[in-house]
């Protein structure tokens, strides 16, 4: 049972002309911004007016480094050495490192975005090389990942402060993986279903399946998704929701996640 | 007259399957090495490469911003707001920085590539956003540009440390600019006279133009073109006419150059 | 006097996960779609769908060639030599032209982008290169450029079929040149003055000026802006009082621009 | 046996600033160039000139579309779903069917490039993705792919011309494979071995494996690999051994490849 918890979500995700999501809106909810970091999405106009938001709103920038394919959106599979997953993650943290300086506020996170995430949540090789690109930087920097996978146990082996990652609007399997977007009922569409299961991982540290099994899930950090209609109204309810159980919604603390 | 100046030279300037120039026998030979971004040139995994290379010669590693246009290798002008080119630089260096805290080496100085670089001589607005950039991101970073232009003026005036630089193989004109690429003469292509200009910088501060006016020029550093064919044999030429003179080459330090 | 006019807006400008304006609403409502080439927005899967939804409707597919500067969306000028320009021209209208064949339509015309129209509708040089481009394709491509311009008379006289352009929210200065938008009132926000200069332009070839003042500008085709919200709507009402005039929204017939 | 053979080539794979390969000596030595297209390699200024060269030649034109992934050099697997390979392929074919008609070629082959042929090469679905796209542009291109592999297979069947292909400087299994380029042995870089595969590739249709085994080999077209260094060397070596043995080295002709 947690007395408290982060909610992150994916920010700073437009590019040039281009927006996604109510940033301005959504990044007053969460407790943690993880930036674009001009690889996948954002460019430096948009990185840099993110930290800026995320320091107005006091709320923690994390990095969001991802593969080089901007069309795709980072989201296609894409095969890469661990060597340059190492170089690509060490320039992205790099980049808003330096519009975090030039605000005057810490960097205090990296969550890999998109198909790096979820390739790192499977692949030990890959998920080294991320965790030794992060310790490299900052080792104080916390790594967020999927919770019980092959990148927060390297992150924890490389020894940097790892935050286990759940997530609300997503139905997990009976063996706590999450359910494959292409299949039918891999979303919770449903605002009150989602919110219980958000209070489920938080108080209970489980989760139910779509057959109605109990599965535990350990989560530091709820994933909010910035990028569908209406995700600010969300926020604002899940935070009302947590706020009456007497969870407080906070960024996570290194010393507290080792 | 100097006992010591600075040889600086843009390396890192390749890209994935492409190389440019031959950074493992140049940089050996200078002091000062520009990283190339990833912007206009260069990628994570060869920014990684070459600020190693940088560390194992004990070479300082500077960035080396640019225009996003890889296609013209940044050296097209391009219009640009103040607020752009602010966070256009920012990120840069932040990226170079992240490389340069996971090789664990100093970021020592900035010096703006191509289009950047003139436009930047030549605009105050644009020079007070870089030289801003440069100081929000470290205030120690030491800011190169063209000898006696707006770049180096705004650097002075946002309190960073300047190095003048100038150059050994272009011609001077009698009012002490570069001669225009594209007028003839603007390139010294006969290495002794290159030599001698850059042995007239150092110990007396001046050059001889076309026209066999003497011109005063002031350089902390004197850049050398990687890319041209025969660089590093030139380095090493130059580096033995400075050593008979008894002069040092060496990167610049901060506190020298206020 | 006209009897019929073209309406043309701008469309495919979505970029991977990022889209603009309402194209499947617009569309339908012009009779000349400029597209997208890959360069300043559009990647191949937006391109083929738009040239398939022109398709369906019976629109003239045009290509909108551009400034490689994807981040500032081809709207900061650039400095381009003829020889880039052309071939930047030559190689954005064949990747329309591909997708046309692949779906069975025809090519019909071709209006530079952004920066690039603008440089092109005062700089000669420019201008020439993009109508030999066009020419140089195929030579029945209708060149859209500003009524008037130094594009518009390199088109005819690279023997191009040439639509002159007005534009219906853009006030006109006493000289016949648009406004610039970086001065107070260079945008008509007001749907039914918009209406009403569209009929001004398209049944007695001439504007009010914000003086009060009437100026002579021929119109081919209309420029409707198809990233403003409201944009379908306002094409509905326009066309419902071009119609009310008795006035045919159609593309040009090069026949009849010669 | 043959009585000829086509000699091709990748070429035109410079970027920018950056070079690659020697063309201008490589195109008069080989009957088709397939040129990239501006996404892993090339840029319109280089597309339209490596057009220009194989006209002043008379080498056949053809498109190399690849994956969109520059850094890579378009090398690297990438997940691709069959539309967006059929879209990145049209629009690829169609940039460089813009160029050959600015130039007044004709638009002969398309080869897909790097990971996208050999991804091809073993799934059908994006070798049907690829067949199509190549047809709906086109139906008289003809399409050059592995020999006996998915990607000749799915032209065929998409009633293309189909040049099978092989090469004369790797190694190839005894079940017809090239020996993967990760193992030992599999580049030939004997000159006169290489030589020797070729023409018994072209005279007997077979190789001999690494252990001496004899596999057969068919083949329309042979590749050349312009980006090592001597490579035009190699390939005048190679037409004086063709010539030799009374073997013609020109461009296939569809009416034969069916």
């Amino acid at each position: 049972v947690n007395a408290r918890i982060d909610l992150n979500a994916d920010c700073g995700e437009g590019y040039g002309r281009w927006s996604l999501g109510d940033d301005a809106a959504l990044i007053p909810q969460v407790s943690s911004a993880n930036l674009a970091c001009g690889v996948h999405a954002g460019d430096p106009d948009i990185l840099l007016a993110s930290v800026r938001l995320c320091a107005a709103h006091g709320v923690a920038v994390g990095a969001q480094p991802s593969l080089p394919d901007r069309q795709g959106f980072g989201r296609r599979d894409m095969q890469l050495s661990p060597a340059e997953a190492y170089a690509l993650v060490v320039y992205q943290i790099g980049a808003v490192l330096g519009c975090c300086r030039a605000v005057g506020v810490e960097l205090r996170h990296v969550k890999p975005h998109g198909a790096l995430y979820t390739m790192a949540a499977r692949d030990p090789g890959l998920a080294l090389a991320i965790a030794e690109a992060v310790r490299d930087v900052d080792a104080t920097l916390i790594l967020y990942g999927l919770a019980g996978s092959e990148l927060t146990r390297a992150g924890a082996g490389a020894g940097l402060a790892v935050a286990h990652e759940a997530f609300v609007d997503r139905r997990y399997e009976a063996d706590g993986a999450l359910r494959p977007r292409r299949l039918a009922g891999a979303l919770i569409d449903d605002v009150e279903v989602a919110i219980a299961q958000a209070l489920a991982i938080v108080e209970r540290g489980q989760v139910t399946t779509g057959d109605g099994a109990t599965v535990a899930v350990r989560a530091d950090t709820l994933c909010l998704h910035g990028d569908q209609p209406g995700a600010a109204a969300f926020a604002l309810r899940l935070r009302a929701a947590l706020a009456d159980r007497g969870i407080t919604v906070a960024a996570p603390v290194a010393a507290a996640l080792r």
